[in-house]
């Protein structure tokens, strides 16, 4: 879909918004390149991990590139909490999920469905997802009625604490469903995308993927210092409130090499793959990013916990309800695709007037 | 099921209207009359859609059908409107959805179950149906969360009009699905009901059908005025709250048409048919009406928007739960119609007491 | 899966309960004894039924069995209503249908999911069972919406009563739709469990049977009224909110036969009585026990209605929608009985703080 060398220029956003800092130039011009250096790099740790993963086998593969494969967000998130901004990080986890499940998953289903009267799909992937989603979902409306109901009994910090354990040990469970008790009923949705764009030929040793994830790493921590520092300045200039900033800049530019690698599935009309990168993506946000993060907080002293605006969380109901009434037959078609787009654009004109 | 001369006789039930606010008759039986006598005026708009639709070909035809299927709606909402009732009109879009989904659709599969002892449909239908309905809830759960909230940066108007934008857009979609992509797939449903009564030969030239379809037109408008303008004094004595007045009284009237046609095709077995009109007309109310009575709001200086208030937002979320739970899999039985109509019971319940 | 012997002494918790209350045991150790006791109490009711309902041949046994089946819960009810534990009695409703659907039904799908790789059970069961279930959640969505707006026309009393009476006819319903209309589709679910642990030799004459279903009622009203009466000075020393103790002890002692049994069944895979116990448990307490005890309010004079707090019906919507993403589709595996145990231990911990 791009040129290759395009991606390597890429790489060059990132020293580009640390002179533009250095040489204080507004905190809009800062924080927006710092935004775009971090799609080439997200892309890379992705492609990194694959690489690695196809070395060490397959079972031991997947773990990786499960575990890794939202590094780009948690190291964002890692940053944006030390800064102390809390809104920022929970806007972007709920940012992030909606983004996979109705952005990249609407625009997988539009561009396979422009090609394909019908797409098929796993159905077990489907509903394994959206009902480990739900959880999600379930975990983050109990401690925002809890805050809302301002009872004295509530201790914040411990009730999210608790949920986090269970969210980490259901994602473990989820795990070991797809890579060993189930592995074959879902094994369209494991064969993960072989990276897109670099054909076979250039396979690279293990020392070197792991040079480049590190690097990648390494960079991607430096680009999420730049993009926090400049936060306070580009949320006044800009007049947008920082929820929405998380919600929806932040979430769609971490999340734009999922994107481009399912459309690119999505237009080959192999749903099982682009459907997956989606909901594997938010299943490891919700699950796994977002309750990780929560113990860093403990560890940093910073109050993360899962309570969320009432408004977040009910359009992450609502993102979970829309997947579910039309995924969960394992059929899809190009108006799903838009209704999920549609449900996208209303959502996201809330969350800019909900400041 | 009704005479012919029956329904040329409740034409007369406009003028009645009219006679009866003439001579200042209580306004509680002007507004009875007046709402009575939109009946057979729905039921004429709905034939001489249908058969301007046979005259001009089926894709114009069920264009046609589907922008003015629900014009009676339309006009009384445009004539409350301009008497400033936005309680009214909210309430009776609300109502038509509910009355659509759960009174009409669970009489119909009652009806079709106490025969068949099980109903099957076009399951593809009835998830477009579905998913298309649950953005409309979308649509006013995000003004009406924002306006509960009071948050200092939100816009009502102006989040109105681009959720609206969205809704139409969508609306026009769902007719490029129906009528053109999918139309093979969506068949028995687009066969649309050839009107019920009047047998093929009395089939009229377009010129009278256009005729008859200004005239009902006209009527209802006037009907319409008679309507609104008792309605102040009808609430003031029945002590009805307007919102209980449009969301269960003017809906049911507004939809009787729509019932016994939909109960016709259900005795017959037909589910496609029956399910057909009582989803489609809810999804042009929400997807075309609602957001063309924002628009016309703006034109007319009334604070029209997709606020409405917290009972009847989760009434319809619950409402279009309800039908997936029971519809998404294409079959039906006469219990799952039951629940829909004791669903529609105790929301209507709820609504008297919420005034 | 217990020894009888175990049984026949556990019979011994009650005289216990009351000898502890009447030598001035502290309250919280008459509260626990006396919640043993309902455990071999409830069995013996539920095995009493079954043996009543094998000598008064299937359809009217099957009704006795739907009828008498939570007659524990009904008891317990009916004598902290006296009492006017209304908290207690609400929180009692909720927790045995989260228990229900949740907790047996969630270790139901993990117990046979760890040795067989796919569950599947009778889709029209499931199926109604969860629209049943929908419908009582609506009938505790509405009154409880109307508690939070504190609207002056609301007369919570009457709309209880009224939103009860169509409760129990579609009650009636649904038991007709089971034992006349579609006995045969749902045929594996009502070859009701013949009680799991006494062979067929040991079958009683009928004058034993409903000697000993007297007998053991009896006993429950005697516990119930020992556990009520410790249920302050329990709270009191345990620090536990009384609603906490009626949605997650009492209801998880309450149905701890019927959990017990559904995991029998689900050892040797028979999904479609495992589950069958967990759901048409549920929709006894929802559809006749409350309301039974919303009229047995009005009996006592006290104000027993069905508006609960926030969170109960929010945790009521949350396990119903949870349930039909994994059960709508007829199959099943250990995953998604996982995530419904998740669901539950979520909910618990908010109930725990929510106080």
């Amino acid at each position: 879909m791009v040129y290759p060398w395009v991606w390597r220029l890429a790489w060059l956003l990132l020293p580009a918004a640390w002179l533009l800092d250095r040489f204080d130039f507004p905190d809009a011009v800062v924080f927006s390149v710092a935004c775009a250096s971090l799609v080439p790099l997200a892309r890379t740790m992705g492609d990194a991990t694959e690489g690695l993963a196809e070395r060490i086998g397959p079972a031991a593969g997947s773990l990786l590139n499960a575990t890794f494969g939202n590094a780009a967000e948690l190291i964002l998130g890692i940053a944006a909490l030390r800064h102390g901004h809390i809104e920022l990080v929970k806007g972007s986890i709920t940012g992030s999920i909606l983004a996979n499940l109705l952005l990249v998953g609407g625009g997988a289903i539009v561009t396979g469905g422009i090609r394909f009267s019908q797409l098929r799909f796993n159905r077990l992937a489907a509903s394994s997802s959206i009902s480990t989603l739900f959880l999600a979902v379930v975990a983050m409306v109990v401690p925002t009625l809890l805050k809302l109901g301002r009872n004295p009994r509530y201790e914040p910090a411990l009730l999210s604490e608790e949920i986090s354990a269970v969210l980490i040990a259901m994602y473990g469970l989820s795990l070991w469903f797809g890579l060993r008790t189930h592995r074959e009923h879902l094994a369209a949705v494991d064969d993960e995308p072989p990276a897109a764009d670099p054909p076979p030929a250039q396979r690279r040793s293990i020392g070197v993927e792991l040079g480049r994830l590190l690097a990648a790493a390494a960079a991607t921590a430096g680009a999420s210092e730049l993009l926090v520092d400049a936060l306070n300045g580009t949320v006044a200039t800009l007049r947008l409130p920082e929820m929405f900033v998380g919600v929806v800049i932040v979430a769609i530019v971490g999340n734009a090499a999922e994107h481009s690698t399912a459309l690119i599935f999505a237009l080959r009309g192999d749903m099982d793959v682009a459907l997956g990168i989606a909901w594997e993506s938010s299943k490891q946000i919700a699950l796994l990013v977002a309750p990780v993060l929560v113990f860093v907080g403990i560890l940093l002293g910073v109050p993360m916990d899962l309570a969320f605006t009432r408004f977040e969380v009910v359009a992450l109901g609502i993102s979970v309800i829309a997947v579910a009434l039309i995924a969960l037959d394992g059929e899809s078609n190009w108006l799903e695709g838009a209704f999920l787009l549609a449900v996208y654009a209303v959502l996201g004109l809330g969350f800019f007037f909900v400041g």
